[in-house]
């Protein structure tokens, strides 16, 4: 079937004799990764019907495969442990003529980049959109060839945030505690308007010039680094957007920065291939059933309709079951992981990709990278659907993923309603439903992996939901600071950033304040802070400050007591070093007197501790004081000779 | 340390020379059974240090205990495949000296009898309530040695409901399209008050005098298996009656009927051994935290909590972690199993039992009959949970269990939510909860032998529950007869009873109209009904008679489609016969018209079908048009020549 494609475009191929290139991809690559083929798309003029050679030791051509597209041609290399970092020169030829040539790097693989360290439990993951969190260079706002110039007065449209605005912040996030930095979407996006969310990748190899470049990511992440922040990639490789230039193509990049427009005569589109979009030529929404992907029962058509449907007209959905189009996602991913230096991904729109892709994309990053994390999106309260995405899970249908973790939506969703409901009208309701949740865990291989968030760029802002009271999100972040999971808070809620119930994404993602020049509150100075949000932001720094050494919270056993009036205590116990932190939250109006002598599963007798936040000294022995709506941390000390 | 507790019994034994034997349990055996070993549980006085010797051929005496109450001696046996039918002389030694002698009666086993077919998905079960259902012998209402007399005007006391009053109706419950008949407990309940429900068991080998004798419960078995019906019997292995023998030192059962009363020198209590109960000296309430038994988080103080508290404070509860008490209950339920020709056991409070002993009592029951059914009870919306009891599921800490079938409490929440919900909130509201909820079969290795219900004894009643709304009440009884699950019906549901909404379980287990002489209202002959639940009752009569011969409903491969502006369509496809239901539910308040060529994954082109209540026949060529909030069961027939 592929020599017949193959022997179509062929026939087909216009006479053109001005063949060139124009990309290749991915742009370079490195020696000494475990996995040794590497499948590179060149993408010119007249490719077709050319056959790759390659003189240089341990890179071997292994197949030039010819697309129906004659702009393409795909070279498959094969390199060996004895290829040398360097540039090799490859040659197409006709017959035995060179018609083109072309230098590809090497590079040197940098050391240990293999056994990197991904994100885990003793993690807490900060989550900021770049375009709304701080706008450090103000002259790359604007970038007439891109469209969708900067316009703060619309929620919805470019704010000028960027690379440099967090690259300025770095001390701030570290300071807040946190360890890990995940960013939403860097990549190009060249949509004509809501490119902000960067969503829409117009060049899976290139960050949004009014982000930065490429040599500004690698940095920001290396400046990270030094303070102790590991970054985290946002990829969708369920989508682009309709800008990606595989649908628009563009004879050459102008160099002087003008709009660029495609010549007349060019086609209108550039696909490698006519099967690289699900529903090519029919815009067909996705039906959003989630439930669809694990369903033994689900008609097929919905099925399809889940995952071959797009999000919206300017997001093309892309069929990953086209094999040169999952190679082509596999090694953009293990491209940036091994460029930037991350430490981890977050895969969006998670389950709308097709699933033995999904299998093979997870399986060969963390093939290459064996401790590296991937967080996967599964918006979804079922716990058995995003089970069904880890590695280690056991599926009904014998698939078998290899994420290290997913997004906790069911208990993120858990948390909220917990809050908000009243307290004592069941035994799964209120903090009860909180208790009740965590037998699902059952499920899970590794629960301490998956990433629980107060919120997001895609949910409502926590402050919010929580009717704006200021001892439930203590509640809220104390939960998620130290209960069996890997944290994220996203930017602003430490300052008590607020958004409309209903979803409303540009506010959601509204500027932090003190990003731009002339803010009149700073979030980053405190400057302009009201004492509440004062407060809050001391109340976060304190607490994930605190979590960075708190090894107990980080791998320690957990230990929790079905609630009682209105009261929820656990316990972390790090069983290596004897470390306890003791967690009481109480959703009560009064003080609760509980009866210590209830936790001695747990609890030695004769324990003393010391609250996080208050700093009290407590005796543990029998009584502990709750205070009315509280969050209380306690460090355990137990009785001497004990410890 | 058995033998410690051997010596100090005999030590502590009184000298009393009046040796007497007034129980063996089990009364008495059958040869041929697979499991060999066989443990009798001797009751008298003075027994403690008897020493037991059997002559008869395949009989052996492994071991003769004494326990720490020496009115109690527990013999083991091992019943060779050589051993005859017949009655056996049991000797009692003291040194060589025979003290005491019983016979005890083997009984030969039913051909087939370890081979009888449980229930499945090609049943559909009725549940009553046996003193709620019909009276069909008054002169056994009231027995008082057992107290509590009948009072109707109590909605908690006894009415008189019996088992002639049922074997008078099996005709009628056979006629309804039932196939299986699921009584609660009809065991002696010695209780003062509230003794009707059955919970509270006395003995555990002898029927209630106020229902009947043994004989009569083994009768009624036959009785309704001569109709098509199998009997599955409710067993609490969790907890017996304050008012069990163990706990009432009865020096004789008198004679004459009056009311017995312990010696006045008679110990206040009787059981075999200190650890019998848990908690035996104190009353402590369960904390019903189902989820501490899974939850590998849990508190051991809350795991305990759940296990070992009780229910009430008539209702003991009993100590299976102790091995001659689990034996005692694992021969219980074969017992009866065989004894009576059950073709199933519903295991009521499930989870309040102690977890490895619940492995072996099913365990051991099912290797006994192997294709028998077991049904527990775990009252959860956890899918998990339900799942972490079933047989072939692959838990988390290693448990295996041994039960075939589980009561399916997640679903029927979501079906009563579904229904009473407004559609068209959020994907997961209204039909699409009951869409979605199907996701959750992942987790179940069987989910068709999950047994299904719109409403039992713990429940309201649905038509209660539904708003009184006999459109949905249509919806509720499709779904449940249609979906892939062993239905089951509560008595009266098919005449519209109804309940308060907030728990009241004397009232939701009210009279069923007609089983009693001169009840105005006749359910069984239709006299004094009203139309509507006239209409009912032959809706029920209608839909469960057709299900009897519906293989696709009772085994054909389930397709569902997401719900559509308020309806929800799913096939049964029967492979072996090619045979196939279509089912639309709408809650819709108009027609709505689909388009059935949605539908083209699993309907034939060119199919017709037979609606099920309307007789109307349909062109399922392009469009069905479905009446407003209508349940619609369509016999599909292909077109011609592709059957």
């Amino acid at each position: 079937m592929k020599r017949l494609l193959c022997l179509l475009a062929l026939l087909a191929a216009p006479i053109i004799h001005a063949q060139s290139i124009d990309r290749v991809e991915p742009p370079f690559w490195w020696t000494g990764m475990k996995h040794r083929p590497l499948q590179l798309m060149l993408h010119g003029r007249d490719l077709a019907g050319l056959v790759a050679r390659v003189k240089a030791p341990g890179v071997t051509v292994k197949r030039t495969l010819t697309l129906p597209n004659p702009n393409y041609l795909v070279v498959d290399l094969d390199l060996a442990p004895g290829a040398r970092p360097g540039t090799v020169m490859i040659d197409l030829l006709r017959g035995s003529q060179v018609a083109l040539s072309t230098r590809y790097e090497l590079r040197p693989r940098a050391p240990g980049s293999a056994e990197r360290q991904g994100f885990g439990p003793s993690d807490a993951i900060y989550l900021v959109v770049p375009d709304r969190f701080a706008n450090g260079d103000p002259t790359n706002d604007n970038q007439p060839e891109l469209g969708d110039p900067v316009d703060r007065s619309n929620p919805g449209g470019r704010h000028g945030g960027d690379l440099a605005g967090i690259s300025q912040r770095l001390d701030y996030i570290a300071g807040l505690g946190f360890t890990q930095l995940w960013p939403t979407p860097l990549i190009e996006n060249r949509q004509p308007s809501y490119s902000y969310h960067g969503y829409s990748a117009t060049d899976l190899y290139r960050v949004d010039p009014r982000f930065g470049t490429n040599e500004d990511y690698r940095q920001l992440v290396e400046q990270a680094r030094a303070r102790g922040l590991g970054v985290i990639m946002d990829l969708a490789p369920n989508h682009i957007g309709s800008g990606h230039w595989w649908l628009n193509p563009q004879p050459s990049r102008p160099a002087d920065g003008s709009p660029t427009a495609a010549a007349p005569d060019a086609p209108s589109r550039d696909l490698p291939t006519p099967d690289w979009l699900n529903h090519p030529d029919r815009y067909v929404e996705t039906n959003h059933r989630h439930v669809t992907v694990q369903d033994p029962y689900a008609a097929p058509s919905d099925k399809a309709g889940m995952t071959d449907g797009w999000f919206v007209p300017t997001m093309p959905d892309l069929n990953q079951r086209q094999p040169l189009l999952a190679t082509y996602l596999v090694q953009n991913a293990i491209w940036w992981i091994e460029y930037a230096g991350l430490s981890g991904i977050r895969a969006d729109t998670y389950p709308y990709s097709d699933k033995a892709f999904l299998a093979r994309w997870s399986g060969a990053i963390m093939s290459e990278y064996p401790r590296l994390s991937i967080v996967g999106e599964e918006m979804t309260d079922h716990v058995s659907m995003v089970a069904y995405w880890l590695r280690g899970h056991r599926n009904h249908d014998g698939y078998v993923s290899h994420m290290p973790s997913m997004m906790d939506f069911p208990l993120h969703g858990a948390l909220r309603q917990a809050l908000v409901e009243p307290e004592g009208q069941g035994y799964a309701v209120g903090l009860g439903r909180l208790y009740e949740a965590l037998v699902e865990d059952i499920q899970y291989p590794e629960p301490s992996r998956l990433v629980l968030f107060e919120g997001n760029h895609d949910t409502n802002r926590v402050f919010s939901a929580l009717g704006e009271d200021e001892g439930l999100m203590r509640l809220a972040l104390v939960y998620l600071a130290t209960i069996a999971r890997t944290p994220q808070m996203f930017y602003g809620t430490e300052v008590l950033m607020k958004s409309p119930i209903e979803r409303s994404d540009g506010i959601v993602r509204s500027d932090m304040p003190g990003g731009w020049a002339g803010d009149s509150v700073n979030a980053f100075t405190g400057a302009g802070l009201t004492p509440t949000q004062q407060q809050m932001q001391g109340f976060v720094r304190q607490l994930f400050s605190w979590r960075r050494s708190a090894t107990a919270v980080q791998r320690g056993r957990l230990t929790h007591y079905a609630p009682d009036r209105g009261t929820y205590t656990y316990f972390r116990t790090d069983e290596k070093t004897g470390a306890q932190v003791m967690v009481v939250l109480s959703k009560a109006t009064e003080p609760v007197n509980l009866d210590t002598r209830r936790f001695a599963d747990v609890l030695k007798a004769g324990s003393t501790g010391r609250e996080l936040f208050s700093g009290a000294s407590l005796d543990l022995g029998t009584t502990l004081v709750v205070p009315p709506r509280t969050a209380m941390v306690i460090d355990v000390t137990p009785p001497a000779g004990q410890r």
